[in-house]
């Protein structure tokens, strides 16, 4: 069997491109719809994906105007999702800069145990002021202290996940004993962001703990990758970019002393899909005509932390932008997006309709079979150990990639034909089940939870 | 129709009894299975219960060697139960001293929406220092302080749920307008012990927000009870203690400036039923038969704040024992233990068989017409709106309550008999949709989320 690709789709109300909502066919009240989510999980699940996946930042991210705000907390979206689905992984973000570990690491273990090992955890330090003045502070924290933080929460979340032994519960009735206090593991962590001191609530769950999945690219962010993820969603414009992303982040995994093979790199793609390459063309054109261009402004003046009123919309970007060490918010994001206009020597409008479609994900437009070849190549030469599926428009564009993609790849024998048994999250992408840190010698035989 | 009761179903494992997962019915692993929970869920339905609910600290609450520790967190596992179920109202236990608004606000905004408006928050201080030690607190914050905390914290969750106005979201498509930001009101608030500036990413819910239900009885606890609180649990031993309790609290939230009918009053009640007296009283021995009496031993010194070794399973409880007023922790359950030990001149050993049933709750055993009787004069003599059913062993304490309690309830014209039509749980409890505070006159029509 030829190696497999892995596809998470990304799911977000009616869809990745800005102007989706607008649509006749979309419902403006997707955001809030159990429905509409159980009909996406639905439709991948079809599709064999490996996983579905939500973004997530503690904030009303953008003006009411604009397009669709506010969404269903991911956590708890996926916790619904779970009893509607039998075979697909959960991941939810969640940000280890405005929550506390033992309170995530329960939400986490508990959708472990719910979905029978299905959980996962998109791992992001949250950009920006917004965020920050919703729980106390009043700027944002700088970069380089949000991923020290973030390194010091995974190693807090990881011992109370292993604070429980796998068979830690004996339940002997007779001798009126239900467990092994001797198989408890508390933390007793005092760092420097957090001091916990005892065990978790949750006994130790199918996976372990939930697939980590790590989401930023600046150096920081490859680096907290190397050591944690073992699984990286990224935005690249280029299969050169790709390619160069890929075998660094495989080169610092390898010197952090930890299996290349077990980190998963899976590039964000924006598939347009038509029956002739002319109709993908004509259905992006249509989204582009939908972007009100006035909007996209100030978010691009947030992200590149120009003041308000700098940009011009038929100008090029100013010449005398920052380089991305001076940028305390997303910084790969920002060096992505100067990157691609000064490239292309796109106007602010133009730069506007190109990100409108996936924020600086790859948008690629053509037939099933383009789209599969796209996929096929940067597959077979090393810039993606799989896919983040980011259909422009919801449902419909999950439709069309399942319906016509999918089984081009599997008759390529690329991807899955069907689930099979059921199977953890990690064992669906090759993924070991962790060992517990507090063990030497791992218990014999099937812990009672898996 | 005479005035209705309102049942609530407490569940916890394998039952309020402290012995009860050593019966060979029950299944130790109970604690951590969503398919026990999904059949009690649909049990209490059957049996037309207004809600579910579930306790919570964040800590491990015991030793393991005891009873069974650990359990899905609450709000994961009633997001689960609410895809299983249609009617039944979902009342999660979460800790304001241990959350941040904006997180809890979040989570049960989105509980509310994707249950059709069956959510509740049982709203609880937290007593004790290992949940402390668990959040980076050397110790428990005073009793008092706690509820200072509460009272910003629902402050600030009831300004985030009104931040959107009902009627924000326009979706008008051809003029590329989604919502109006006028209807937007970010709280903008800095407190004592909170600063939160931004709008919720949820819009306002079917119910507006959760049902606020809260559960300490000390004066603090009705203080803010009276003020905030639409349901309120509570432990007592005696009618007339309940009686008491209750002409305070409605007595209290009518200086509160609120209408008393808007508080329900729900003593909790541990039925032990038997198809005859005797039956019930020997269903009750064995469960007492199998409580290992060392291991209350260490709990009762910790609810009474004595060090360890003072107390002697066949002596009385020390006769110099601090006034409530001394007590950190849990007060209101430290009187009603200590004044139940003194009333009946309890051993030690005595008293912990007493609080095996329901940790200070009244437990009842007889016949089906029995606990019948008793709900009934309790409800008609102005001592409860209503119970919290607590069974001592799960799921067969609440089948057998469903399916004899329930239908004489029923005869008697006191419960419904099915639910009709869908309906939001403070419907269910008679309780009126909470206005918006940011609205002067409120909009006109069903606002489109409800
Ligand atoms: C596919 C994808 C999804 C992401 N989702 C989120 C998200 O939901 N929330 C968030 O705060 N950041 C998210 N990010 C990460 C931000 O882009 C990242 O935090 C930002 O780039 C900052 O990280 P960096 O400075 O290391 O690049 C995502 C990134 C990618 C590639
Ligand atoms: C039925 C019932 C359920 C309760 N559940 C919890 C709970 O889940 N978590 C918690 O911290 N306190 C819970 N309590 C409340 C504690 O008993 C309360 O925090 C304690 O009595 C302290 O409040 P007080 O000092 O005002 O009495 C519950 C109380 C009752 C009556």
């Amino acid at each position: 069997m030829p190696r497999q690709l892995h596809l998470n789709a990304f799911l977000m109300n009616t869809g990745h491109h800005e102007a989706s909502w607008r649509l006749p066919e979309s419902d403006p009240y997707a955001h809030v719809s159990l429905a509409h989510y159980v009909n996406l999980a639905r439709v991948a699940e079809r599709g064999t994906f490996d996983s579905l996946f939500l973004a997530d930042g503690p904030q009303l991210w953008n003006n009411l105007a604009q397009r669709p705000a506010g969404a269903l907390e991911p956590l708890t979206l996926l916790t619904a999702l779970a009893t509607a689905t039998e075979h697909i992984g959960l991941i939810a973000t969640a940000s280890t800069s405005y929550n506390s570990p033992y309170n995530l690491a329960r939400k986490f273990a508990s959708l472990d145990i719910i979905s029978g090992g299905r959980a996962g955890w998109n791992i992001v330090t949250t950009a920006g002021a917004e965020a920050a003045r919703n729980f106390g502070l009043d700027a944002e924290p700088a970069h380089a202290e949000r991923y020290a933080r973030a390194a010091e929460f995974l190693d807090v979340a990881l011992k109370l996940w292993d604070s429980w032994e796998d068979d830690a519960i004996v339940a002997d009735k007779a001798a009126g004993v239900w467990g092994d206090d001797a198989k408890i593991h508390p933390p007793r962590h005092a760092g420097t962001y957090f001091s916990v001191q005892g065990a978790l609530n949750v006994p130790r769950t199918p996976q372990g703990y939930p697939l980590l999945v790590q989401a930023g690219s600046s150096e920081d962010g490859k680096g907290f990758a190397a050591r944690y993820a073992e699984a990286v969603f990224t935005a690249q414009q280029t299969i050169e970019d790709a390619r160069a992303f890929y075998a660094d982040l495989k080169a610092r995994t390898a010197a952090a002393g930890r299996d290349p093979e077990h980190i998963k790199v899976l590039p964000g793609i924006v598939p347009v899909i038509g029956s002739t390459e002319a109709e993908a063309r004509a259905a992006e054109q249509v989204l582009e005509d939908h972007i009100v261009h006035t909007h996209g402004v100030g978010r691009l003046e947030s992200l590149l932390q120009l003041p308000s009123g700098t940009l011009e919309l038929d100008s090029e970007l100013p010449s005398d932008l920052p380089p991305e060490d001076a940028i305390e918010g997303a910084k790969s994001r920002y060096t992505l997006v100067v990157e691609l206009a000064r490239r292309e020597r796109l106007t602010v409008r133009q730069l506007i309709g190109r990100l409108g479609g996936g924020r600086g994900h790859l948008t690629f437009a053509g037939t099933p079979e383009q789209v599969a070849d796209a996929i096929e190549t940067w597959f077979t030469q090393g810039a993606a150990d799989g896919f983040n599926i980011m259909p422009p428009v919801l449902p419909s564009g999950l439709d069309a990639f399942v319906d016509h993609v999918v089984p081009i790849l599997r008759a390529r024998g690329l991807l899955r034909t069907e689930y099979g048994p059921r199977r953890t999250l990690r064992e669906r992408y090759g993924l070991p089940r962790p060992a517990n840190q507090y063990v030497s010698t791992p218990a014999t035989g099937t812990p009672a939870l898996v």
